[in-house]
């Protein structure tokens, strides 16, 4: 993947920049001074927060958290994306709704067309297929579409202050996991290049899946029906099913990711809750307590009341987009 | 836990004793050879076969692959202990079936209560406390109850050849995961102690989970219904959902198992499929084609014809259980 090596690429460089701060994208302050100061303290083995390396595990919410989720989630762009590229064998789109508005670009009436066009869109594009053929699909998209706003590639979307502090984990020996409300197999087809996180470390929705043989080879069908929402209070579940222990160190920005940090919290010893909040209009976007998407209302009140670590993004961090650095 | 201990000087005991030999309680023979032979090609960096470390996925069902599953599978006999601990606080227990017959013994009762009498049962012991309880409860029972037949502890009932398989992948760099139709939260109680297989590497069946804030700590508790039924065609399934990759190598005993060895089969390259054939009725059970429990016959027509390895419990062990090794 062409866009891996610029990020690692980017990556390396802000890294030599800045050779003794693990952080170099974001300001000094407090929000950076508590992440450097729980990760000392759980790291010591002379502090009475020392963790052991195998329960260094910390959760991340995708989408908003790791990387953009405006004007809409960019799963959709792909369903999207893939509608358009579908639309050849499939005449019949031409006059039927949602699959026209899509066609023609008309937000508006698939916006109309509600949670059941939705469904239909995403029923398409993400089932009827093999395991196997969906990732391939994923992967061309990744590899061609661009952002409507920034005209870049999706995979360059992603935040360079939480690429840095992944590796900063990673470093210290942290066991880094996505648990998202994403799909399980769309995240599955990038973000090992993008965050370096493997396979089995994602953890996202589930659709139903059957196993059939075709031709004497194995292989998983995707289905329609929707087998695990990994959203609010499921994200305590999703992070108990894969990894059967509490994270001490979860990251969100918004209310769906308000049972995650609640859990990672209950835990004993030390803990970092951290919410990313979406302050800056000009080199991102600002959102909280009425967006549609990522909404954080109940979440912030919450982590303001238990004083939890919450990023200004335009105050707290250098740059968003690691694009910005080659500029 | 006391038994690790046993189990962990046994090994290196048979360790010791055979210090070149990395499998010292099998049998040598084509079943030893195909193991090693597929070990070899995978792990040497010169042979076409070569497979990197990460990719090294080894999956293992449990119940009569790794331990026996003889009289009944051994998740029940825990039902069965709780049932009688929990009865002081169930008086109706006493004049209500199943859990009448299960306090008085009644074996034939229970098996005419049926499947409605089993959910009874799993239900009264499985659901209604938090995972943290329920992990407690297993490793009670784990440390106290000893197997009727054999009067020991139902983790000195796992299968010594079986134990050294799964260090000899260790040390080959393998990622081990249990695949079984038991209990996830069942198996996570004693599976890291007793195989050295971490939790977040454990598949298994699971029952509904609901997060709750409880004196605000966020906890999980168990709900009555199943999720998931890790068995025959959905074992490719929980591997897709856990890892994300094909294994290259599967462990089963029963028909239950084929699917997992068909999908692991699927794969590019070279593959090990092992199937445990119950033959040992003094040392263990004989049991296959129409056994209730651990039925092997279709998998069995299904190894033979595919050339998978079979192993001969009678003449491929040197030993069954560890505690053979002290006698």
């Amino acid at each position: 993947m062409k866009t891996t090596k610029i990020l690692a690429i980017s990556l390396l460089l802000s890294i030599s920049l800045f050779a003794n701060d693990p952080l170099p994208s974001w300001n000094e302050g407090s929000v950076k001074e508590s992440i450097k100061e729980f990760v000392l303290a759980v790291t010591n083995k002379s502090s009475t927060d020392y963790v052991k390396p195998e329960d260094r595990i910390a959760t991340f919410d995708n989408d908003g958290t790791l990387w953009s989720e405006q004007p809409i989630y960019f799963q959709f762009f792909f369903a999207i994306y893939q509608i358009k590229k579908m639309a050849v064998n499939h005449p019949e789109w031409k006059t039927t709704q949602p699959f026209k508005a899509v066609l023609e670009d008309d937000f508006e009436t698939i916006k109309k067309s509600g949670m059941k066009g939705m469904v239909k869109l995403l029923t398409a594009t993400h089932s009827g297929m093999s395991t196997e053929e969906f990732s391939k699909n994923v992967k061309e998209w990744m590899a061609t579409a661009k952002h409507p706003r920034f005209k870049k590639a999706y995979s360059e979307m992603v935040f360079q202050p939480m690429l840095e502090l992944l590796v900063y984990l990673h470093n210290n020996k942290f066991k880094t996991y996505i648990v998202s409300g994403g799909g399980i197999d769309f995240m599955r087809a990038w973000v090992p290049d993008v965050y370096g996180i493997p396979l089995e470390q994602i953890i996202g929705s589930r659709g139903g899946m059957k196993f059939e043989m075709k031709d004497g080879k194995g292989i998983l069908i995707k289905q329609a029906k929707i087998d695990f929402n990994d959203d609010k209070a499921n994200k305590p579940v999703g992070i108990h099913t894969h990894i059967g222990k509490q994270p001490i160190a979860a990251f969100g920005n918004s209310d769906g990711d308000l049972e995650m940090l609640q859990y990672t919290a209950s835990g004993k010893g030390k803990r970092l809750m951290l919410y990313v909040h979406h302050t800056d209009e000009k080199r991102e976007w600002a959102y909280d307590r009425k967006s549609h998407i990522g909404k954080f209302d109940k979440g912030l009140d919450y982590a303001l009341d238990n004083n939890w670590t919450v990023v200004d993004m335009k105050k707290d961090w250098k740059v968003v987009y690691p694009f910005e650095l080659k500029n």
